[in-house]
């Protein structure tokens, strides 16, 4: 009994200073405790106290045992509420904050000397490049110089005959004529902005959202008002309801699907009363569809278009195809006339052989087929590191989960300076996008994106193993 | 003596009589007249009586004998006090005029059912469709999946390096990173004059010039000031001088080299002048040398940059490898640094297929036996139609002859109307581009431009008789 006592505190104070050390990172997610007879040398405890405090600790859930392997620190436990959260948002009208960090973001994302984690590409695994060259190789054939032309201002009709086509998955039922295609989805968005807004106006854009889209209503000269976007809905059409109520808003761009950088979808609820509240409102939903076909259960979310609302659909095939391909579309809907203005004023002419090519691959190239391939290594590639984030990166940092597209978001405590984890990482020689970039007001400091576009591999593990021991010492 | 004295206002008779259907049209340009025999019959005078009347009219230059087959009206004689003039302008500051005919004419630029006069766009004799096929497919063989990739902002180094040893032809030493590639010209121009310029600044433009700069000039909220072009030295450099006295000029945006539409070269003394006023006056020299290859003797002019200044240089292959590719560059100059940012922010990414198979052309495809050939065929195409239009248009109508490049610029008396004519001739399935185009007042109604970057043949000669006999109605 006596023995029993003096027992107690022995393993209880082993247990605390356990916890201690995992708590400081000496011990982190994925790593193996000592065993029991090494603990029992190095705490100059038994065996007994061991296995008693290691139990103790199991109890808590900040150990757990794996059958003949050992005790290990178990990833944490990422239930929705730990998730990030949907980020803290300004109300009042913003004038985008500049970055200086963002040219040397873009400078590097398809530097292949550094581990790519920052631009949102998909890698050689991804784009069907021996399929294209072949098509290629058909579409010269067939098409000689005309492959070789000037495209009309509205695009070639065969690349918006198969995008016609396409868009009836997500809802959409447009004719060929009602599209235009443009150099990529940048183009696309400047078009719906430039057709929407004039210079001061008001727009409504996601937090965190895209930052491409944060440059051009910056450089349009318009003001930005943020709407913050839930893990679980995305865009949160009750905020936007209230801004609505203080602000003329002339334009919302929204990824309703897959949102970059939280991966979330808005439900057919949510895309039904935002399609409502642009029609009694007279605002214009510019909806940037990109990561759309992306679903990593196959699924494929609709467009808000299918609701109603004066919506502009903008889409490309850079996340799904090629993105050297600059393939990219508008649907203008009622901004048909003046997106056709400014398109034929400022870049009236596309990638004729791109065009050509990617609308026979989408119309006989096997493009489902290639799409199930795709969505199935995203979602292993987005999984995969998620796993090793969550393995290499102190507790206290939450990861989104992904129902598609191919990035990870990941949010460290307060204090935390993405800024300077990112120049951190590049010295490392790895890229990576801080959370100021997706923020309309420079906020989201403690936020940082990870792409998961390239194919994971012990080089990538490395890198999140470097990146955890970074992130550790803030 | 008295049949001699009687024969004397018979022949004149005859000869004023032939003059007046002449100058009606009933003989134009090019027709043959009736032979001796035939207008003794017509006319019911002698064959002496009207061999005396064509030798007087021969005599006053209206007719030609050529032997061995009969009396000619001959081609006006173009020397360079017939070409078109320097145009009126403006020396007042202009915010560019609308012109509704605009969309309709880069609408049919692109249609093959019309007889394209229209778009200033090389056909398939031009493009080397087969050779771009074989390097199209070489690149996608070597590069795979990393030809389909996001460019660098910058563009694809393979690309700019070509590029860069190929400028030193226009004197122009730049290394590769000195250089963004674009999509087109028309991005570089627009990329040079955001750098340049702000809101409501006023820019110098040629006048006639191409209209896609006018719009862009508007577009961006800008104002215009006219400097007139020269058939035989380009702009004129006294009248920017004068401008220059009165206003504040940010940038002056100039084609040097086979102007669009006159054909103009300026000499290497105007070149250097213009150098120098823009570093005495501060302003920037945009160079648009889209045309600067295509010297029809060979010759390559050279870049305003050889003399210094603050130049921005732009170019494109659209002229004279292909121009579905969307491959042109912009040197910056000084500007390097804000036409990267505004380049990352509007359009951050080229086509990556493109700008390899373009390298691959330029360094090693043969693209100077390319160049010889096609050079020829702009030569040959650019004097048929000429000799057409001298031989189908009123003897009234002069016409440029241009040194370089593919384009005829037509100058009517002052009472033509070229939007009018424009939309009879596209009423007879022929496509053209009105005067009012190229005027930043909307002014040159009595010009109108032909390209002739599409083979010469049956059909386009048939056309430019349908044009001639709808000018001969004005």
């Amino acid at each position: 009994m006596t023995a029993m006592k003096a027992a107690v505190p022995l393993y209880q104070d082993l247990a605390s200073r356990l916890a201690g050390l995992i708590r400081a990172g000496t011990f982190s997610a994925g790593d193996r405790l000592p065993s029991v007879r090494q603990a029992s040398r190095e705490h100059q405890v038994s065996i007994t106290t061991v296995m008693e405090a290691y139990r103790s600790l199991e109890d808590q859930g900040i150990i757990e045992a794996r059958p003949r392997s050992g005790y290990y620190i178990p990833p944490p436990v990422l239930d929705l509420s730990k998730l990030p959260t949907a980020a803290k948002h300004s109300t009042k009208p913003l004038v985008i904050a500049q970055t200086s960090i963002f040219q040397s973001v873009m400078d590097l994302a398809e530097n292949r000397k550094v581990v790519p984690f920052a631009a949102a590409a998909p890698d050689e695994s991804i784009i069907p490049s021996a399929k294209l060259a072949s098509i290629t190789n058909a579409v010269m054939r067939k098409f000689k110089s005309d492959a070789l032309r000037y495209t009309p201002p509205m695009g070639r009709r065969e690349l918006r005959i198969a995008l016609s086509r396409r868009l009836l998955v997500a809802g959409i039922k447009a004719g060929p004529d009602e599209l235009i295609t443009t150099h990529g989805a940048t183009e696309a968005l400047l078009l719906a902005l430039r057709a929407t807004t004039k210079r001061g106006d008001l727009v409504a854009v996601e937090t965190p959202t895209y930052f491409g889209i944060l440059h051009l209503i910056r450089d349009l000269g318009l003001r930005a008002i943020e709407v913050p976007v839930c893990a679980r809905d995305g865009m949160v059409v009750d905020a936007l309801e209230a801004a609505l109520k203080k602000h003329r808003i002339a334009a919302c761009v929204v990824q309703p699907n897959f949102q970059n950088p939280i991966g979330s979808v808005m439900s057919p609820e949510s895309k039904k009363r935002l399609a409502k509240l642009s029609e009694s409102h007279g605002f214009a939903i510019i909806e940037d569809d990109v990561y759309g076909e992306l679903s990593h259960d196959g699924g494929r979310p609709s467009s808000i278009a299918l609701y109603g609302g004066n919506v502009i659909h903008c889409g490309s095939i850079s996340k799904t195809i090629a993105p050297g391909f600059r393939v990219g579309w508008i649907l203008p809907g009622i901004y048909q006339q003046e997106v056709k203005r400014l398109k034929t004023i400022q870049c009236p002419w596309n990638a004729t052989l791109s065009e050509l090519v990617v609308a026979e691959f989408l119309d006989a190239g096997g493009y489902d087929r290639h799409l199930r391939r795709i969505r199935q290594l995203y979602a292993l590639q987005c999984a995969r590191t998620r796993q090793a984030v969550i393995q290499h990166f102190p507790v206290s940092c939450r990861v989104n989960q992904p129902a598609g597209g191919f990035v990870l978001w990941i949010e460290m405590p307060a204090e935390f300076d993405s800024e300077t984890f990112t120049v951190d990482a590049v010295a490392k020689g790895i890229s990576l996008v801080p959370g100021t970039l997706f923020s309309p007001s420079g906020g989201l400091k403690n936020c940082f994106r990870l792409s998961c576009g390239f194919a994971f591999g012990p080089r990538t593990l490395d890198a999140i193993a470097t990146l955890g021991r970074l992130a550790g010492k803030f």
